[in-house]
């Protein structure tokens, strides 16, 4: 029998299909070729891109040249630009605002063909301290509500080019998908003094059936309600909402037990296209509290990564209703990565 | 300069990103092939589909044989069941309930090779009077909110077989995109005592630089802040909420509308993949209205048909947030749209 289950946070119902594929092998892995000419992210290329904002380099080479170990970068076909003002108005009785935002690329490694989880834990952790260096850095901007840093990897997962890289986006509104988790999370504070995430990772660790890791610092589990087989969410163990205040021991630590969950999601699957999203705490969300309201976004959130493998395809059934059909159990998919040997 | 959209009935804000692809020849049409075995919904292998709940057949020919010109038949791999309780539980913390429901495929012709805008106007008309019967009749189930018919054409937009069919799909709980709109569309009523969807048509023509197409009976346009290149809503050109009630003269007119509309983005665009989805009245929407609200279902809601070219793929950026990247501008979509010499 299919059963329905809501996500709490996001508040949004899915359908667990029985009926359907649930092994890690009756899915197939789409591949696409992507376009093999010069890669703008490889050593000798850097003027390929435009000039870098941040970077991770020997003190004797030079800026836009070879020998960088990270390098951030402005997107050349940015979806945001980032001079000019919100110029917010009417038309007729639609909404519009110029589309003010950064847009940039961390590219996270020269070496072309490794994956993240290939790289040592070290160079991981450079990575991850690159995001919350863009993160801290686009919040002091106020003219940004939100800054988003994911990853798509794979032409199915809409990358555009193979080279290792995240992205970075700060955009003028609060993202509708974050708002939605913020409310649910500001509710539940309000009504239990509880964060909403230390909930679930309580009640994910005494069940343990939806565990992918857990170690001292770090959790990873596929959510009860997951939209996609094999979403596997990471959240540290130790309620925090912020990860632009992380420290460099917990990056380092978060190194290791990321790599740990997309290695399992690679031998299980194949090394699947997917996209993976950091759900931090906004730049100004702690202020517009409603009266009555005792919470602070401090005390209320909880930053989590979702990562989401794209083995299935999104049709009109899931554009016409926003509900989810995934065939393979949560429970299922957690055990396969649970038992993987890697 | 790219510009954020806001759009009033799905509260949703997309960016119309003004440095991309915009022309129709930008866009790859995505296509692959589809296991071309003995096709299910061809005549003589009726065998191979569950027994067929409607159908549209001359007298003189054999159920579940045969002769017939739509057919409708329970889907193989239902991601809802038909039989069973709700049985609606909590499981710790989160929510969940059989899923119940109906699953159906609307095979539109028995020819394997045609599209739906090939068909002439009669054969297309009798497909939306199908629509307008499982709409109707599963509505009667009171354990169904609400029923959603939609067509998903090509691999690439989640068809599994290339014979021409829709599907229709009842479910136990207002699908979250439906609600944001039926919630939209109330409160404008109760503010203003308009329909939203009569204003946006009522803007859309005098502005007229999104239309695709307008005759006496139907409007089409890009929505102004369309997620997707080249979408199109179509709706009445006069108010009405439930497509489970239109008149079959009507639906001969949305035959003749929505052949135009479909053969104008196969011939603008090399026939991509595309989804649609008719979103009509719900079921029980009627009763549970807010006191102080003075509304009902038949003054604010207006039904309409949404369909998404699938021509950009969904990222981390689009799956993280909630909105959407477009890279051609509405009015480009429109102004090409129409120009096409079919």
């Amino acid at each position: 029998m299919p059963e329905l289950r809501h996500d709490p946070v996001q508040r949004r119902w899915v359908i667990i299909a029985t009926e359907r594929a649930r092994r890690p092998s009756d899915f197939t892995v789409e591949r696409e070729t992507m376009g093999d000419g010069k890669c703008p992210f490889c050593y000798g290329n850097e003027n390929m891109t435009p000039p870098e904002i941040r970077v991770l380099r020997p003190p004797d080479t030079k800026p836009n040249g070879p020998g960088w170990k990270v390098r951030v970068v402005p997107n050349k076909f940015p979806a945001l630009r980032i001079e000019g003002e919100l110029d917010r108005r009417a038309v007729g009785q639609y909404d519009r605002m110029n589309g003010i935002g950064a847009h940039e690329v961390i590219i996270e490694t020269p070496q072309h063909d490794k994956d993240i989880s290939d790289l040592p834990l070290e160079d991981i952790a450079d990575v991850l301290k690159m995001y919350r260096d863009r993160i801290v850095d686009l919040q002091k901007d106020p003219r940004f509500r939100y800054v988003l840093v994911f990853r798509n990897k794979g032409s199915v997962a809409g990358a555009s080019l193979a080279h290792p890289h995240s992205q970075v986006i700060a955009t003028p509104i609060t993202p509708r998908t974050v708002a939605v988790e913020l409310e649910s999370a500001r509710e539940h504070y309000v009504a239990k003094e509880r964060c909403i995430f230390c909930d679930i990772i309580a009640q994910e660790l005494e069940t343990y059936s939806r565990i992918v890791v857990a170690d001292p610092h770090f959790v990873s589990w596929c959510p009860y309600a997951s939209r996609f087989p094999f979403e596997v969410t990471v959240a540290p163990r130790k309620h925090f909402h912020d990860f632009g205040q992380e420290s460099d021991e917990n990056l380092f630590h978060l190194a290791r037990h990321l790599r740990e969950v997309l290695q399992r999601l690679r031998k299980s699957l194949g090394d699947p296209p997917y996209n993976y999203m950091l759900h931090t705490s906004p730049a100004y969300y702690q202020k517009p509290r409603r009266p009555g309201y005792w919470t602070t976004i401090e005390l209320d959130w909880h930053w989590h990564l979702e990562i989401l493998p794209r083995l299935t395809k999104t049709a009109g059934f899931e554009w016409g209703t926003g509900f989810y059909i995934n065939p393979t159990p949560p429970e299922d998919a957690a055990r396969f990565l649970r038992d993987v040997v890697i």
